[in-house]
């Protein structure tokens, strides 16, 4: 042993972490962000048929590791209500299903969907179109959680924190963030914590047992395997919040906060599928096409499709259904195939009139990439 | 327009398909392989804690689309079962559960686990270690139902055919597959036409209303959305049994058939990780390391750690259940973390003697390259 050597520096945790980092120039995935999409999964296009996506084909994102609950353990889990309330709770899940329960048909989309078709792309998990999934989630609305535990004067926000935990851009932490307290409490904004998923106790990977659901925000509101919910007088500054999920340009930049879901539609791909190169295959004639539109900011009111590369449009019908109004709408059009390879399209219009961009909106992190839906079609005689 | 131009010759099924192709020198993940990863997906590796996988973390891989069978349908679905065979047979559902039902608890692995650590890649789906799972699956054992129909004199083969529908390497097809009669009426192989997964009803991305399942061998034999079977006179020589699923190093070879499972142990990545990196996190101290360990060819009786690079092995404890032969063995093994890095390895055994290879077995195909797995560890005080 060479005793001259001197000993190495313990490592710090700042080691696990990589810098956030933009992909090269034609840089394929790599091994960090194939790790993520082989363990995360979006829906399988064709199960946009489904009003309600089954168990196992909504899109998961799990930053850590999925916390394991055993149905035993279930029944001790608690969720702390505390912080700036007149009445601190501390409640286990029978005396949550004790309470009202209420059902909301929600699509849930994440933020970082259409992250892998940037240029250049943030490396993180990579996305084409397929991060979204809508389910009937049932439990106890937020906001009589909070009348029940009553804010004091000066409350602002409502801090959430899930059991899973980890390590990001070299931060150790519990997954948290927050909402301001006039959203988490109003009840029209119909935030649930949630117990149920389709009328079965969540899945695992779903929060299991209990996971907050926040209509028309993208996912990481959501906050999986939810243990606490403390009320603050300052907004809360955690790294999910301040560092991460934040529209930037350059990396210096405070940012604008990702919250609200853009408009999107999506087809279920028509014909079928090559293996390895995904293109659709139909045959000559009539082909109806359908799928799902949706937006946090308010009703999709128009779809339309393009069966040229976006030379010319027609209007798809939409078929809003308004005892769901935090779900996705069908849309159907109907579209003659001729032999030929051909470029089908579809775009969205909400209520407030954004529309789905031809170009890729850019940001740093990847979010909100809600850019037009194009699948490549080959029909064959 | 111009009268002198030719129409464009009408576009043929091979348009669809590359050609099989092995990725280049430093070439990431593709397009296409990341649309493959977006939809299928592996078994978040700490759900190898539980003993049958919950509904949605069992690995997915569909090579087409998910057929629609709304539950309404599913009454109407019949399985025939023909060919060379004295009595055919046409069943619906209900006339199977009527039968005398058996449950398995099955491992079943997908062929291609392991391919994108292969170099140089074959371009496919790029699965890592993770295309695994374990369930208790239900149904009628295929040897009754064979023997029921009972295989004519110069039966050689039942070939399956599910109802997914696509194209591969320009051959339309339904996905479909054989096995010898040999082994398909062998009651102690445990072949089963399965309608239930856990106890519930197939979901759809794992074959409803009716699957095959084949212990012991890779997924490609378990036959989803199972609709008819055909007793043979002559070995099928169709795409998924002659061109795909061959062990191969030359694209030319007729190669060996892909079938029994190769050893392998996973374990459940310890500490908590780095969101990007999967960087592994532990403090100084004991750490529990713990997993599953599985073979096509018989027990496991052996499992092996390393936390130093492979230069030293350690025995774990493997856990045999002798009631369920075909799925996998729990391992426990202790180790006490120091600060710095750690590379930690798992290495499995089976009772014909089979063990992983350390560095990784290649073919064409990218099928059944069983390394072992490798897990990178930081510990910080």
């Amino acid at each position: 042993m060479d005793v001259t050597s001197a000993p190495a520096a313990a490592p710090t945790l700042g080691e696990a972490s990589a810098p956030g980092r933009l992909a090269g120039p034609d840089e394929g995935i790599g091994a960090a962000e194939l790790a993520l999409a082989a363990r995360n999964h979006g829906l399988p296009l064709e199960a946009l048929r489904y009003d309600t996506t089954p168990p196992g084909l909504h899109y998961v994102l799990v930053h850590y590791d999925i916390p394991v609950v055993p149905a035993a353990d279930a029944g001790e889990w608690r969720l702390g209500l505390g912080g700036l309330v007149r009445r601190p709770l501390r409640l286990g899940l029978a005396e949550l299903r004790a309470r009202p329960a209420v059902t909301h048909r929600v699509t849930l989309e994440c933020a970082g969907n259409g992250r892998a078709r940037l240029s250049p792309r943030p490396v993180s998990q990579p996305w084409l179109v397929e991060a979204v999934g809508t389910a009937d989630w049932t439990g106890v609305p937020l906001a009589a959680l909070l009348a029940e535990a009553g804010p004091a004067d000066g409350a602002v926000e409502a801090v959430f924190t899930g059991a899973d935990h980890g390590v990001e851009r070299g931060t150790e932490q519990d997954y948290r963030r927050s909402l301001p307290l006039g959203h988490a409490a109003d009840p029209a904004r119909g935030v649930l914590v949630a117990y149920a998923m389709n009328g079965a106790p969540l899945p695992p990977q779903h929060g299991y047992p209990l996971r907050l659901v926040v209509p028309g925000w993208y996912g990481m509101a959501s906050v999986k395997w939810l243990r606490d919910i403390t009320v603050t007088g300052t907004p809360f500054t955690g790294f999910q919040q301040a560092v991460a999920y934040r529209y930037r340009q350059a990396p210096g930049e405070p940012g604008d906060p990702v919250d609200v879901i853009a408009p999107r539609a999506l087809m279920v791909p028509p014909g079928f599928p090559d293996f390895m190169s995904r293109v659709r295959v139909v045959r000559p004639g009539p082909v109806p096409l359908t799928g799902r539109a949706w937006s946090g900011h308010g009703p999709v009111v128009r779809v339309r499709v393009s069966a040229d590369g976006e030379r010319t449009w027609r209007d798809a019908e939409v078929t809003a259904d308004p005892g769901h109004p935090w779900a996705w709408s069908a849309w159907g059009a109907s579209w003659t195939a001729a032999p030929g390879r051909h470029l089908l399209t579809v775009r969205a219009t909400d209520a407030t009139g954004r529309t789905q961009p031809l170009t890729a909106p850019w940001n740093r992190g990847g979010f909100g990439n809600n850019l037009v839906q194009r699948v490549e079609v080959l029909c064959v005689p």
